[in-house]
């Protein structure tokens, strides 16, 4: 492809969204554009789908609501959410994290208009809030992480969203801060949202979360999400977790959506996060951390690169690249049929300031994010 | 339970939505609440599950474009719809039909805010679509099979959505009914949007509706759903179906929601769907129908009961018992653990003219439903 068909190529694409990229690299090998888990199975994870037909008929002779409890009894412990509401039916199972989004918009915006979101995150989460009816302010990362939220902020919404680890940047929020950002969202009754759907790549992220917004008693909501960790074929369960004093509708709209999520799918996420547990996470991060080195290796020396998220364990990673354009290196890239993802639209608010880096999935075989590497740094070396 | 905790506990549920009523029966032996699919697996079905493991690592190797090709294709050729517009990005892989029904209201009401609705039909679609935000009108069921829609509704609403078969009715619109809908539709510049989540229980509802849609040219939406059909412990697909000149952005909302359905689920709808094709639709048909014949023949014979669809050939049954309301009824059976659903709630427009039936779901183990007819038997010849 010659430069003006790149051109041509990236200005058609420059106003899909994120998913709609994905897409684009579903069918193809060199595809580290989503962020779903695409490594192979563990050794322990394949006893685990080897052993599928047993735990089908398993499950269909169980109660669904002990097989709910077991999942997420087995998830949310290995994560270290103790004090996760696991009791009282405030822990709503949904067949992925984007539809306990939707549920919990549509919840939402029945009471409330204006939210804050964090800046930038991953654009089908502003694109939902929006779709429903939302208007949407931002919260730069810097500033949420280094003081307090601005009253006058919190004075004109009814909610602040937060993704935790952020996705594409992979920052956490510390005990101390999520405890203080509650408490701003009580003073003000601001319901606090949390996406949480990355953590379990980010052992910073797995303090009690639950203990600390019960503790502090705000209203707040938490998606939980199984399907980033684990190759299971996207079988996976995104949970809607509720403050008991939430007092929006999420009961209701959940029961529009559906009765609940299979039987099967909760029993595999209970056998693999209770592997999890007994040293997966560890392997787990161990893979992902090869694979952050294996890119950075590749990448390393090239002038005008560099890794923006120098402290990230997450399962993606972004790449900075001065002077070229994210959509002109993600077209190259497709030419050579590697896809990754370019970032502007992770800026929901401002995409230009997307506009140099791009993101690569690392929950692949590591070869292959070697080899996908090399052709960035080739493309790169060439100019 | 005496008569007036009987009126305490009806009280307390009158205005529970179904799908709520559905949660209680979820843990119950004796669960005839919900219409999804809970017999045993049948033999030929038995040797699928059996081969999960091997079915899951042909997924994950296989792109999924393929999957997707070989699911569609083998589930809508089973089901008559070979004019299906399988190749060119039509036919959206949902979580479920009311995913599926989720991501089409939010299209529709970006154009749309008036819309005709079947009257009765499953109360998740009414509230769905209001819960987006569209104003709903009656359609009456006898005038929908009757005769034209008249001109004054048409010019009123922009879309009109009919479930076919209806749930919980079983009734059908047979060729020439669609046909002439379309024309009106289509004339009156209305979308016609379609659920046919049962139509794989009635052989009457398997006629070719996408080379009727597409012949007559109007602007169409139809949901489909392999969850109503086979024991897979509701790993399913809903299909969203538009047409070419439809015009609403579904694209971009189903990709705020998902990037895809489970591989996995693919190849087991592909799999479950040839073996339906090979023969399972007949075994599938001649079970419900015993099974009807049991509840019908335990029932028989009760001063005031009587089946009101007696042409239904749908995995669910209405029993209507004049002089005791439903609400009265399903408090009674829930007291010796056996639930059904009162059916004031489908009729959404009009609730009091469901207050005399209830809805037993029929594809269930054939036991367990002659010993839930028998129960009711006992507590109507009681009084």
């Amino acid at each position: 492809m010659q430069p003006a068909e790149l051109k041509t190529e990236s200005a058609a694409y420059v106003d899909a969204n994120l998913t709609q990229l994905e897409y684009l690299a579903l069918n193809s090998e060199m595809n580290l554009a989503d962020g779903h888990a695409r490594q192979a199975l563990t050794t322990s994870q394949a006893v685990i789908i080897d052993s599928l037909p047993e735990l089908f008929r398993m499950s269909a002779e169980t109660p669904v609501e002990q097989l709910e409890s077991r999942a997420h009894g087995a998830f949310f412990h290995a994560l270290g959410q103790h004090e996760y509401p696991g009791a009282d039916g405030r822990v709503l199972a949904c067949y992925s994290s984007s539809v306990a989004m939707e549920i919990l918009s549509r919840a939402v915006v029945t009471e409330i208009d204006q939210m804050a979101l964090l800046h930038p995150t991953f654009d089908n989460i502003p694109d939902i809030l929006r779709g429903v009816g939302i208007t949407l302010r931002p919260i730069e990362e810097d500033l949420l992480h280094d003081a307090d939220l601005p009253d006058s902020l919190l004075d004109s919404v009814g909610a602040v969203f937060v993704t935790t680890p952020n996705n594409p940047t992979g920052r956490v929020v510390d005990e101390e801060r999520l405890r203080r950002l509650a408490e701003q969202c009580r003073e003000h009754d601001v319901v606090l949202c949390l996406d949480t759907s990355f953590r379990g790549f980010d052992p910073r992220a797995q303090y009690d979360h639950y203990a600390v917004l019960e503790q502090v008693g705000c209203r707040w909501a938490v998606v939980e999400d199984t399907g980033k960790l684990w190759p299971t074929l996207d079988l996976k369960v995104g949970w809607l977790v509720t403050s008991a004093n939430l007092n929006l509708p999420v009961d209701r709209i959940y029961s529009d959506i559906l009765l609940g999520v299979s039987p099967l799918i909760l029993t595999l996420v209970e056998h693999f996060a209770r592997d999890a547990a007994n040293g997966g996470f560890a392997e787990l991060h161990e893979f992902i951390q090869t694979n952050r080195s294996v890119v950075r290796g590749q990448l390393a020396g090239l002038p005008g690169l560099s890794f923006p998220d120098l402290h990230s364990t997450s399962s993606v990673e972004r790449v900075q690249v001065d002077g070229r354009s994210s959509m002109d290196i993600w077209a190259a890239l497709r030419e050579e049929n590697v896809h990754v993802l370019p970032c502007h639209r992770f800026h929901w608010f401002n995409p230009a300031e997307g506009d140099r880096t791009i993101r690569f999935a690392l929950a692949r075989q590591t070869n292959l994010l070697e080899s996908c590497a090399k052709t960035l740094r080739s493309i790169l070396a060439d100019g």
